[in-house]
């Protein structure tokens, strides 16, 4: 990459893209709708504001604005910058990619420009939106699907593929279909349920909610996620998720249908397969450092709830000479002793049982 | 609790409880329909296997029998132990309670004998089942509820409290409706959520599933428990289950046809009312220490995926004199980075930053 790059758009994303590639030299021009979102960006070193008139000739043109805008924007950068790949990052890819084939089909763009277009789309996120919660590190490690199309350049695939890893993600090729059916599964599905979820504790006396732990936590905590964004999202990519629905919806009225009978012939079988489809479908999906899940063993022990009692645990760790693959920690309301999980490797498990034990850590077995 | 304490059934919940009161001193007999899982009880410590014939006068007995058989061992056993308290442990309340009623107005079981009858719930467990998987300090911390009833004998209900205190949990009284209520939202809820959407996994294309990210991982996690328990919970619990699913299938099919017509007026307002209302049903779950979500901040570190890395970092923040709230690391399949997400209290923040910063620790802000 070696630019100029034009950053269009300067929220977290766009944001975080350029303080990303500045870090790696590269000259990054920012522009933004909003004149303070643009200078915050500037300030927190994402790049420099593009000045009114600036004759840029960027090498590449990242779009990095709302779904409902994306396709405008990719559009007006083609007709603009003339030698530049334009990518967008939005969450949502086939209806952009539509909008774009449509303006071509009514000569509003050409099928030459169309070419320098490649849909993007970085797995990345934060609970923080705005150019003020960006941060180079953000695609480091996480995915950045690429959706080549049908009459996209392969340079300006390769583009797209060199930024994502130059800011440290692992680039994955599907086309916009296959990209938004599998995004439908696997983020804006898990979205709705949560958000279906939480809602219900609206109402939720005080009494239950007090009795609420890791499990409730869990599957609702992305129910705290940004409506503005998800409402665009959402409906962008609502003909992947009916489908899926439909298929929640079926299964939901058989639940329903059960459990007003429960004492019904059949019904435990009912349940059992409910629960033993979650088992199935749980686990499939892939754990840390593509592990399949629960590859891991876990010790558990009890610790104080006080300044360094973790560190001092996890200290203990790492002179077993012990990596961690994940760790959790366990609480309930109103408690001043707490449950730390660590997974390790199973053949691991019990050497640092006994070295914990050993050092009067508390493990439980 | 002077004892003996005789518990019957010695699955997880069973052995720990027999544990925990052992090591306080409490003279415990076992009993289980499985002779192995009762010698494992034994040889974990959890207290002495029942011999036949043996003429205990137990101050307490457990009823740790899986939900479907509670109510009748219960039963049997305010038959068999005159002077004892008979507190039961399982998931649902108010079944077993209409059970035990029942018997009574049959005249199978004196009215007298339901006195010294209470049901209990602590709401504790592990990913791990049976005796071989219990540990004494699974109730550290947790919410036990205690569910008096109408005729309960105010000296029964003590017992049952003190029992709950003596192995670390909190007492919590609700009656029995009241109970199956709230675990019906709280727990019972969540999990048919999350096992309906990782059911949607089964036959998910592996591209799809290389996506996933920290919101299918926690939405899903418990969708891996265990079928044969919980299928006795759900149809236990099921009128107050249908209730919720009846809510829940009127959101769907409202969302549904705002997805199916994305574009039409309304639709945006929709989907806004969606995810604005999970926002405010995930906001009313307690936090850790009864505080309120979101009342920590988070200070995030880059961290190389090798033994030693956390301790060193924690030993950081322990020496800031820091206490962490809640600790949590991302990561994605493939890697040998990862993010450490700390939570502390959001006065301490800028200064572990800085304390962070200043050792060359990679503190994302």
């Amino acid at each position: 990459m070696s630019g100029p790059v034009l950053v269009l758009g300067t929220g977290l994303l766009g944001a975080s893209i350029g303080l990303g590639l500045s870090r790696l030299g590269v000259d990054v021009r920012l522009s933004d709708p909003s004149p303070t979102a643009q200078l915050v960006a500037q300030d927190i070193g994402a790049g420099r504001v593009l000045a009114p008139g600036d004759a840029l000739e960027p090498q590449l043109v990242v779009v990095a604005a709302p779904p409902d805008v994306a396709a405008a924007v990719v559009a007006d950068a083609l007709r603009v910058y003339a030698g530049a790949t334009v990518i967008d990052i939005a969450s949502v890819k086939a209806s952009i990619l539509r909008s774009l084939q449509d303006d071509v089909a009514a000569g509003r763009l050409g099928a030459e420009q169309l070419r320098r277009y490649v849909g993007t789309h970085p797995m990345a996120g934060r609970e923080k939106s705005g150019p003020a919660a960006a941060r180079g590190e953000l695609f480091t490690a996480m995915p950045w699907v690429v959706c080549a199309h049908e009459t996209s350049d392969p340079a300006a695939v390769r583009v797209a593929g060199d930024v994502a890893i130059d800011l440290g993600a692992t680039v994955v090729r599907l086309d916009a279909a296959e990209h938004d059916a599998a995004v439908a599964l696997v983020s804006h599905f898990p979205q709705i349920a949560s958000s279906l979820l939480a809602s219900r504790l609206m109402n939720a006396p005080a009494h239950a909610l007090a009795l609420a732990g890791n499990g409730l936590r869990d599957t609702t905590r992305i129910a705290a996620s940004d409506p503005k964004l998800w409402i665009q999202i959402l409906s962008h990519n609502a003909p992947e998720l009916v489908t899926i629905l439909h298929g929640l919806r079926e299964d939901l009225n058989r639940l329903i249908a059960t459990l007003e009978a429960p004492d019904a012939e059949g019904a435990h079988l009912d349940l059992a397969e409910l629960m033993s489809q979650g088992n199935a479908g749980q686990a499939r999906i892939p754990g840390k450092h593509g592990a399949p899940p629960q590859a891991f063993a876990v010790v558990t022990v009890i610790v104080d709830d006080r300044p360094g009692q973790i560190a001092e645990l996890l200290t203990a760790v790492g002179e077993a000479g012990i990596n961690l693959e994940d760790l959790r920690m366990e609480h309930s309301s109103g408690h001043q002793v707490g449950l730390v999980e660590m997974s390790v490797l199973p053949g691991r498990s019990a050497e640092l049982t006994e070295f914990l034990t050993q050092r009067k850590w508390k493990v439980i077995q």
